[in-house]
């Protein structure tokens, strides 16, 4: 055809929006059992991560996700020697659990073989040889499941999971039963991270699992980052009944960095731990005076 | 993320048009010495050929590009025993002259092995294995080179091209020159084809096309089709000294249908010979006061 | 911002396609009673109509749409003096059957007086003046309240309305129960004709509105059109007990516009006649087969 | 049309990227003397300005950027008495700075008369009848004709004007030479702040054009917001030789909107102030790396 075209992704964040990102090459499209995986070369971004049509991640930004999500909880524990991460497939999740020379065992639980399979193929640049680190412990396992049957107990928890999506069962992992239920699994001096989608896209789904947290736990914060992969915000909260990344100055961070942490980090520091954990106005005061809490009987959903 | 999105593929017809159509899965995408070719599964018109970004052909329709390319032509020729195919990677126009029992040999020139060899192994539904028809030739090489060296003449000439682009040499292929030397193998009774890209998309490529065969032979005619995954008109034009298509009426085509036709065709017949042949007014205004005629020196291009 | 952008005019034909159109002025966008009304200027097609949301006719092909539902119509009546038309707001509709030298009176029935205001005001090029014709005789009402209640017959009834959608009560203009009725309004000789949605996007409505018709009356025909602002093919449907726009020759077009027609025709003459009334072997055989019939109880509709 | 459709706006952040929003409504489209206008409602945004094609912003976010544009600098200032304001056509500009109730003088030059009267109409919700404040000076000029001309020197200097752009002359007001002049009018311990482009879509016109400042002042500091109708982040740089707003304090912050600001800001405080002025490491390593200087022989430009 007299036409110029080309493969697009098409994202919709809503009805009346949706984000376009040429892609170079689609280095493969394939169904597991449970869901659609491709990875793509994005023109922008390079090599990324589509799960079910949704961008998860891309080479040329994964690490602000991934940084912001794992750093700020293990800084702020006092040693965190064993580690559990609930998803996180692609393995950047345990790949920065492990740059902290403290982690002495980081267990990771997916559900899906075919998704550390594929990541082991085709994601090398997110994993880099973590799933086969000695310090690493893969279980393929339903979260849930593994939780309600682990004797074990833990310093820290990364939860790292699909969004809350009715009709999946990812939605019971932010839950007010599900959070008491880890928390039994922490250790003293312990604390959870848990990814909380989008303040750009799902405020009320951010602000909620914050609020589900600040019922379950003493000590909660919150960390809100710009992807660009995303053309929006992604959001985080940190909880415990000891510590709390919040509190941490801007020195202390960058002496724990220099410490703890083996290889350089790319996103976050003492001057990036400021920027995130500091909250704009509007965004806070919609934070401060949500009251909806998270339950199996009503849960919180983002835009399906 | 919250949102919900996928693949698709988006054509441009210019700066100011485009058409999105979803794609389901990625079969394969790879780039050849001369081309990026992708096989890709549309929700709405199934397995599709995608070269250099733009559609090529999709299972669903392509039988009404490939039947009027070749059926016309080969019906309105006395006896076309020997045919030859510039172009045509896919394999389907040679698959549509291997449905006409007159044809003894039919030779097949494409520029891209790497075509051929990923028509066999991904467009089966396109070729049904006619690269291995004994009455089948396939010929890789430059068609231009091959039609300076070949000594053998042709009942009938199919020009089955990419559209002239300026950059790529395909557009050689449309001049008067090119013409005027594969009138030389045709033989006595003998009549040629051209794909003559969109009167939708770029009319003054397609009458331009046109008038440059006026120049050229005695007898030329076009037919107009619309192709559903190209949301447009397809233009095709037919030359010769000899026979015109256009003069066969609704009942001679039924009959030669019957008699030379082994297998059924789908889009062509003596009704859609009338649709197609007879030309919309305002169009076929633009056809008759053309006066362009495309020459190496001064050649059309379709917008790039 | 940084970026290069514009507004344009998006056009889902289903959940997997959409054609996108650069507009380079919004000339007006109000809401109606009834729906919202918007005039644009388009990159590609100039001056076109919008309601709700949807491309109605441009001023670069509307001629296309309104000559193929009016002309072949009004040639095939041996005397059609007396015409109603139901819908077409813009007036290009009424301005094709004044064109008929043998129109004494137009009677122009719309549900929506705001439209013809507007298209008095805004759409110049559609109308023409028509609305002004001492022959024109313009109606506000619903088309189904009009039929119920009037006493006159037509020798010809021109139905241009918008597809059947469910929720609006447009659906009820293509059932069998309204074809009958409006059949007592119908002059010995007379004839009527429906747009009958798009071949291209809602083949099953164009063919059960064929057969509807064909369950209602004698004489039954379409024919066919691209309409290049809309991406895609347009079917109309002829029916009567009497005569069909079919059987004329190309010659007896030619002279029968000769005669009758004041003004020339851009789209419609025997040539083009030959090219909308024959039907592709493929849609032809979907016509041929098709056995639903559209009643009020069972009524077919266009996907929302 | 069978379609669902409607009108969309949409940006190109580059040939591989962009972003579309629905309109519910355009209330306006227009050419001026010096580019096209429109004010449209969005379903997610609401009412937006759109110049030349791109949006300029919306009531649902345009706080975000003229909070943080003007309220850093004004605080940081002792006593900024008088302010000078070039571009800033929609009004809310000058309304950020009327709000600081040490302001007695607020001269606002905008080159397009016509955007302002527009501005009068259309945009109340952004000017919020700040042209008639009785502190308000609207002069119609050219920006740099007129700091050319004026004799005035002011203790603040906003620069609200239109990107870079190659073509137009707005890429002058981003030089070394113009920061030079304007410096010459600014009082003793004044300060001036510009809007400098998008962190997200032009990093390198960003860090340009904080590099020239830091070779022309010898404070210079930088702050990035997220604005969601740009999907995007939006950078300012403030620039002095005597005062830097990042030295304030969370506490000096709060205290001094207190005492100076009448009315309640949305968005800016002192969290805020930390959120926004703490830069994260990835874009600050850009920053600070950054050798280039914006000249008029060599200026930067965003992509067209």
């Amino acid at each position: 055809m007299s036409s110029f075209g080309w493969s697009w992704q098409l994202e919709w964040q809503s009805p009346c929006e949706f984000h376009a990102h040429l892609i170079n090459r689609v280095i493969v499209d394939l169904k597991t059992e449970f869901q659609r995986i491709m990875v793509v070369e994005f023109a922008t971004y390079g090599k990324a991560l589509i799960i079910d049509g949704k961008i998860q991640s891309s080479v040329a930004d994964e690490f602000i996700y991934h940084e912001t999500l794992v750093h700020p909880l293990l800084l702020s524990i006092e040693n965190p020697k064993n580690v559990l991460i609930l998803g996180g497939g692609e393995g950047a999740t345990l790949r920065e659990v492990l740059k902290n020379n403290l982690v002495e065992k980081a267990t990771m639980v997916d559900i899906d073989k075919a998704v550390i399979d594929f990541a082991k193929q085709y994601l090398t640049e997110w994993h880099q040889g973590s799933f086969d680190n000695k310090r690493a412990n893969i279980v393929i396992s339903d979260a849930k499941k593994f939780i309600d049957n682990t004797t074990e107990s833990y310093d820290a928890i990364v939860l790292d999971l699909t969004d809350p999506i009715k009709g999946n069962t990812s939605y019971k992992l932010y839950t007010k039963e599900f959070y008491e239920e880890i928390k039994h699994h922490l250790n003293k001096g312990g604390a959870i991270v848990t990814q909380a989608t989008s303040p750009s896209f799902s405020l009320d789904v951010f602000s909620t699992i914050m609020n589900t947290l600040r019922n379950t736990f003493k000590l909660v914060s919150a960390s809100i980052v710009y992807v660009p992969s995303f053309d929006g915000l992604w959001g985080f909260v940190y909880a415990s009944d000891y510590v709390n990344p919040i509190v941490l100055t801007r020195d202390q961070i960058d002496k724990k960095i220099k410490e703890r942490i083996v290889g350089e980090l790319r996103f976050y520091d003492g001057e990036t731990h400021n920027t995130i954990f500091n909250i704009p106005k509007h965004i806070r005061k919609v934070i401060q005076q949500e009251t909806r809490i998270s339950t199996e009987n009503n849960p919180i959903y983002v835009p399906a």
